[in-house]
């Protein structure tokens, strides 16, 4: 790793320090202070969304390069419950995780609930997937869910309409979204504990622009994009990073929320983005896709039948030092628990590998020139 | 642990020291060493059915304390297929275990498919369960298959007959699995690889002294008690094992085949025995039945719910170092591949641990009391 962590970066709050910004394009080199312990930026967080980034051990998280993950809020409410979670120490301690962690609001997922939820200026009310038993969820609840949690940042309560809303909806959505933040930060009792903005606004640039001021006005300690990987064309969520993201507060870190491709997160960074999320290393690996430099590999594929080379040669993980595409393969087809463990170990490498480059690449000043080469090599726009 | 390896303790061919027999029983404590390494007996090895310890990495098997696994040949062979893994190395590369492997002859999981085989005195027939192909197996054929796949200890193709198997069809099976091991014997051409014979005969003890003569006359590396583990009730597979192990050659190991519970291990080590394989530590984890030394935990109970300990106060392994049984709990409900995980290593280090207090009672010439004593406190009949 070219950007090695000091281990003495633990903060009693979240803070965060601009390091430098390159010339040629928005991209910014960062660092997040926490309690527990620093987060380089653009930074990948992988989603662990019951408490377990899914097969993998947190000690091997970490070795991966990985400095952040997400929990999500929605399931950790229904199983375990936030109170058990608190009663137990908290979701560091529950998991065995002492790095930092960004909780949702739980919003994204109640929404994806469809017919099983219903929303008012109050809150959200809805159906649990697990046991069809409902809940009321007020912007209040997601800060003390997330209190209760103890997270590192927490997200306020936004609303994320589908890309099919239209324009009249977008507005009163946007309106209870901000409504919805000023209620969130109003209850936040925690000073460890940072509380992010969500911009919404759906793909208009001028309705997000109004999200970004009425957001921003009421001051967090950072801001998110949200509403984005709703079903959208990429271009769409392109232009609305791209028209949005310079008017967010320099000094405060910028989220894009659930992104996403390699190709998408080497290109948001070029316009200032620093936090990325997605469930697409992990449920890839899950589905035996696998990430390399050249492409994708689909490992279940008879070409890799004897195949003796690891995933991707120029790969320094674990999975790529010791295991043949062959074995990788046959583990795969064998549906064995160790194909998901290994597969998993490798594309969530790969991604934290793509970070540490993006971030080598900002220091030295040539961001442009890498985001031109990689998005010519690359083929992710899966 | 009590007992380290020595590193060298690599052999060209796999041989077997007694080191010293308990006072009280004919508990042995003695060191297999292989190409691959030395193993401890009395030793347990997990099963690695379709090459791997299902869940498990190999570097963590061994800081388990486990010395030698099992490889399944009947799987192997039909998925990924022997020449597969012969051209990629042989099994031990294949899978990333550079340890010592005993591979059974395909024989018992042959004879569980029922009704899709067919036995005659060339050898056995049977359908794939994975495709339905047909196929024909010849005592020839699993010395050849154990070969490619490069284990340390292939076992012989013998017959298993039925718990409800008359007296005459089991005497015509003991003929014909002692006739199998004498052609096994004579194709075997690696001098690295030990071939080791099958005991059978049924519930009969005269049957099995019948059998334990003809094989022993063969003179193989080591020897197998087979046959039991077939649905018998636990008392007539303990007569077989004080009626027959004590007229095993004394200087050759003496292997338990698909046994046991801790409670058949530490009495089977009282009349002689060496080695044992069990799917029971893997699979129960995987069930959510967790080994503690007071007794069974079932994970999913609600008593569990908010329950801080480890799953036993007194382990030593990663699981119990780390997690809580809620957090454990909450995994298993959640049906999380992370359950699966932990909980497997916990139960294959509960077994290695018993193992190491095996070895070191017999060293200390206090078996007797120790199997008292173990046997007194425990509860795993399962």
């Amino acid at each position: 790793m070219t950007d090695s962590l000091n281990k003495t970066e633990y903060t009693e709050n979240v803070r965060f320090t601009l390091l430098s910004t390159d010339t040629a394009t928005q991209a910014r080199r960062g660092l997040i202070t926490t309690p527990h312990g620093p987060v380089r930026t653009p930074c990948f967080m992988p989603v662990g969304t019951q408490g377990t980034v899914k097969s993998m051990v947190p000690e091997r998280i970490r070795e991966l390069g990985i400095d952040m993950i997400l929990g999500n809020t929605y399931h950790l409410y229904l199983r375990p419950g936030h109170e058990l979670i608190a009663k137990l120490g908290g979701l560091h301690r529950f998991m065995n995780w002492d790095k930092p962690i960004l909780t949702d609001s739980g919003g994204f997922q109640i929404f994806s609930l469809g017919a099983l939820r219903r929303i008012t200026d109050d809150g959200v009310t809805f159906q649990s997937h697990i046991d069809g038993s409902r809940h009321m969820i007020r912007p209040e609840d997601t800060v003390r869910i997330q209190e209760a949690l103890g997270s590192d940042i927490m997200m306020c309560l936004d609303e994320c309409p589908p890309y099919t809303a239209d324009t009249a909806y977008i507005e009163e959505s946007l309106e209870r979204t901000t409504r919805w933040a000023a209620r969130c930060k109003a209850v936040k009792r925690r000073d460890e504990q940072a509380l992010f903005g969500i911009v919404q606004g759906g793909f208009s640039p001028i309705l997000r622009r109004r999200s970004l001021d009425e957001i921003t006005a009421l001051d967090f300690d950072g801001y998110a994009l949200g509403g984005v990987s709703v079903g959208e064309p990429k271009e769409r969520m392109r232009e609305i990073v791209e028209s949005t993201t310079p008017f967010f507060p320099a000094n405060k870190p910028r989220y894009l929320m659930g992104v996403g491709t390699p190709e998408d997160i080497v290109e948001s960074v070029a316009h200032g983005i620093d936090m990325f999320d997605c469930v697409m290393p992990t449920r890839n690996a899950r589905n035996g896709m696998l990430f390399t430099n050249t492409g994708k590999v689909v490992i279940k594929n008879a070409c890799y039948r004897d195949d003796e080379s690891p995933i991707d040669d120029s790969c320094d993980c674990y999975t790529c030092r010791n295991y043949t595409r062959a074995y990788l393969r046959h583990l795969y087809i064998a549906r064995e628990i160790l194909a998901i463990i290994l597969n998993t170990i490798h594309n969530v490498r790969f991604y934290a590998r793509l970070m540490e480059r993006i971030r080598t690449a900002i220091e030295k000043e040539s961001y442009g020139e890498f985001r031109k080469r990689y998005l010519r090599n690359s083929s992710f726009n899966v």
